[in-house]
């Protein structure tokens, strides 16, 4: 880890509104980072926020986003894409001049557009996404080092003030991560791919397993080693979040499920067919794609995929 | 682990069959558990061969089957399926009466008819499936605790001799696992959704994803933390062996997959439709299945998708 401490902080008091494992881990990196940035936290509920005080998410929570702080420097969304729209109407006209918002929401071209159109003049949007996670969620969930070298992509629209992307850049390098500048809408295709298809192909195989009628489902827990136990993790991540990811990036969700879809098709021709020669090939064609990640260092190559412990 | 040295050791010479990931386990669990026990091995490069001997996975070892001692007790099958028959049909000459093959492929059932029909009267079959492994294949990937609190599965077929399975099941538990006795189609169906239709979806999806027009590979390859690395880890696997199990193992694959292809259809709709409701509601249905398999104690609760290390 690399902490760039002799970088300026461009913001002295920040709001973060959701404080879930995405909203807590950003308190607790940005406490790593400085302890003079003054921290107000937001969530749904009495519970969240009891909970975030007692880890020390941030310095002060509340339910009612009317409490915001007239002179908050940066406001970050780290709740559901749905809310987003709501929040920002909600707390706008409380913002001081100059005011950033921000985001971590995993699809941005609708987003975008929706915040854009409610957004006064004087009021800054830098859209963001930090690409780091894991299945867990909740004010427990987070940690100070989450997004240690992990990319955190920002999105600019035609409306984004340059200064203000900069500092939004120097606040992520800041907890240690990596920010990358991207197109929105090529944002929402690389993470199709990357993420969401992913997702929602875990949380269909254990659907599908769930509902089996010719497999019990003891057995399917029972066996799950076998690379099951694999998507139920992924499968594990929240219910929230994710359905409101698939529908604001519906349209590069469905496109790359469609070419999922027809190569599934081939696969199954191929299975059908006994093609062993077609079967193989591919499958040496998807092993060369490991290499390349763990050669970009995006993973290890520690075997862990079927551990036992 | 628990080792049960205190149980009777069946079988005093064995020969292995294939010296991978999961013939030399085998080789290096039987060491473990007793180093009276004679293990001849077989590969068929001279790579493995010299590989396996140098790690000492076996006590000897050859590229010709025709170097098989005729005082075996137990052959073992660890190599892919499409090679079971030819291999059973150019030993069985020089097995003496008695003799028990054994396999651990992970399809079953064309598997037996097709052993049987070649198998002579005087020598035993009795058919296994160790659920253990990693990503990682060769001489080099074996480890002696893999099958250790792991469920081995035997499926016998009306011709199997109980005596001989008591056997095996002896051998296996020797050996750390847990044995289980299963319908040879039945255990079909149950990998069938536990393990190969997660590998044909993953195989497929980072297929897609190399194949992709609109997404630059780099990309996919920088942003993959957020769920395509885990696929990438499970499309890892042999080509051959997979190759091997999706054709030997057709009918409940092509089976499975009609379900998974039906389910996505309705994700897909539900996506199209703005359908919040359905998608929450199935969200949380899977995340209940990790909550089983964890209280099954087939993963931890550790949280391991998305590290960044």
């Amino acid at each position: 880890m690399l902490l760039k401490n002799n970088m300026e902080n461009p913001f002295k008091k920040i709001a973060i509104i959701g404080l879930g494992l995405i909203g807590g881990s950003i308190g607790l990196a940005v406490k790593r980072f400085s302890n003079e940035i003054h921290l107000q936290g937001f969530a749904k509920s009495d519970l969240t926020v009891k909970a975030a005080l007692s880890r020390g998410l941030v310095s002060e929570a509340y339910l009612d986003l009317s409490q915001i702080n007239s002179d908050i420097d940066l406001v970050i969304l780290a709740t559901p894409l749905s809310s987003f729209a709501s929040i920002v109407k909600e707390i706008s006209p409380n913002l001081k001049d100059g005011c950033v918002i921000t985001d971590t929401g995993s699809a941005k071209s609708k987003v975008i557009i929706e915040i854009e159109d409610i957004l006064p003049e004087s009021v800054h949007f830098v859209p963001g996404h930090p690409i780091a996670g894991t299945e867990m969620s909740g004010p427990e969930a987070g940690f100070a080092d989450l997004f240690d070298n992990r990319w955190c992509v920002l999105t600019p629209s035609k409306r984004t003030n340059l200064d203000k992307l900069n500092d939004v850049k120097a606040f992520w390098e800041n907890l240690g991560a990596m920010v990358e500048i991207m197109d929105p809408e090529y944002h929402d295709k690389v993470l199709a791919i990357t993420s969401h298809i992913p997702h929602l192909i875990a949380y269909n195989i254990v659907g599908t397993a769930n509902d089996l009628a010719n497999v019990n489902k003891k057995e399917v827990v029972k066996y799950s080693a076998g690379g099951f136990r694999d998507f139920t993790r992924i499968a594990a991540s929240d219910p929230i979040m994710w359905r409101d990811i698939f529908i604001n990036n519906s349209d590069a969700v469905l496109e790359m499920l469609d070419y999922f879809s027809n190569d599934l098709d081939k696969l199954k021709s191929a299975i059908k067919d006994n093609d062993y020669e077609y079967l193989e090939n591919f499958f040496k064609k998807t092993r060369n794609v490991r290499k390349n990640i763990i050669e970009a260092g995006q993973d290890t190559q520690k075997v862990d995929f079927g551990r036992g412990d």
